[in-house]
């Protein structure tokens, strides 16, 4: 793999979605897989599966199905930042602006990643609380963060996607996805046809970690 | 942050369960915590907030809770695993016996990160699937992922568990955490006291990606 140090990588890793429909070789393609399959599953299981998707006819139907999601997300994204400050729907009108371009050339992307995972290995241990459950995801999202960090790593555009989930029985109709495997997300993948990777907008831990108790804020006390 | 190649630090990030009470430093606990909040997230909502527990006391209560869990699981587990092949239950003996020292340690641990989530601020695609939702972990596990490849640049063991799920109502009062929060992962983080880091056992992306049908092995073809 390219040579990138860890921190720059996930400094600097955006959604990119703007993505030119160029191949990309087999090879670099191993290496985005290969950092997929190095990353921690409850108890090594690797509960998960890729299906790399390049054929042409299987990217039309997905394409089809991906803008009718981002359509109706547009639509309940665009009631629910209504009264956004100018600043927040400026970054918003940039994210559909790049949202439709990603949506109206799905069908042209060299790959997609669809990530699948069998909940019947997973031992899901929020799955008897009364509210949504979240920790299957603990076997299957830190092999996409890797892909992620591994495109970013090869100068892949990439960016985690889970609007085709809605149309999970279509998506496995299609892939041939047996049940009970379900689908977890879709990265796009390609070269990018703009900026592609670069210094990104992230709310620090003095925002988001707290110290031993809810709303402590977490502060760095000792001087090294 | 250490400098550390992403692709090493990938592929050298074990479960670390064996770890030293000596303190971490805040600049570098900042730098773990800091990785977590590069992360992508839905919307760039960052929707998850990370208890750093350190009071003592705390950590006595939830050691508590976690030995109970993990005795259960040991019970299932062993269950399951009967009749595996003897060199699955080596490496079973093995993680068995450092998950022992965890849960007889859990209460020295410097440090304990809960990362919790809002599912208000996630657009949870499969939450009406007939089956279990595993999509609000997109916006959660990445950043536990980056969280566990800071430790390992820092030197810092750390492993991924969910099993305080389970007691996510004991959890929430003991750490003041409001509804509708929930609690995705809880990670155990201290320097090594055995071996702490090095090469694991993965199977590779011929075995876990399929070429656009399920089933159809992924390859390798072209030649560079």
């Amino acid at each position: 793999m390219a040579e990138i140090p860890l921190d720059e990588a996930m400094r600097t890793l955006r959604a990119v979605r703007r993505l030119r429909p160029d191949p990309i070789p087999d090879a670099v393609l191993r290496r985005v897989l290969d950092a997929a399959c190095q990353a921690p599953t409850g108890g090594n299981r690797q509960p998960f599966r890729i299906v790399v998707v390049r054929d042409h006819a299987k990217l039309a139907r997905l394409a089809t199905l991906y803008a009718e999601e981002w359509r109706s997300y547009v639509a309940l994204h665009r009631k629910m930042t209504e009264g956004a400050p100018e600043a927040a729907r400026e970054a918003d009108r940039r994210m559909l602006a790049s949202g439709d371009h990603l949506a109206d050339h799905f069908g042209e992307l060299p790959a997609l990643l669809v990530f699948c995972f069998d909940p019947r290995q997973m031992a899901i241990t929020d799955a008897e609380l009364d509210r949504i459950s979240v920790v299957g995801g603990a076997s299957i999202y830190p092999a996409v963060q890797n892909a992620l960090l591994a495109c970013r790593a090869e100068g892949l555009g990439c960016v985690l996607t889970t609007l085709l989930c809605r149309r999970e029985a279509e998506v496995r109709a299609l892939l041939g996805i047996p049940q009970p495997w379900g689908t977890a997300a879709a990265i796009p993948i390609g070269y990018p046809a703009g900026r592609g990777h670069g210094p990104i907008q992230r709310r620090p831990p003095e925002e988001l970690a707290y110290a031993d108790a809810w709303k402590t804020p977490w502060r760095v006390h000792d001087a090294d």
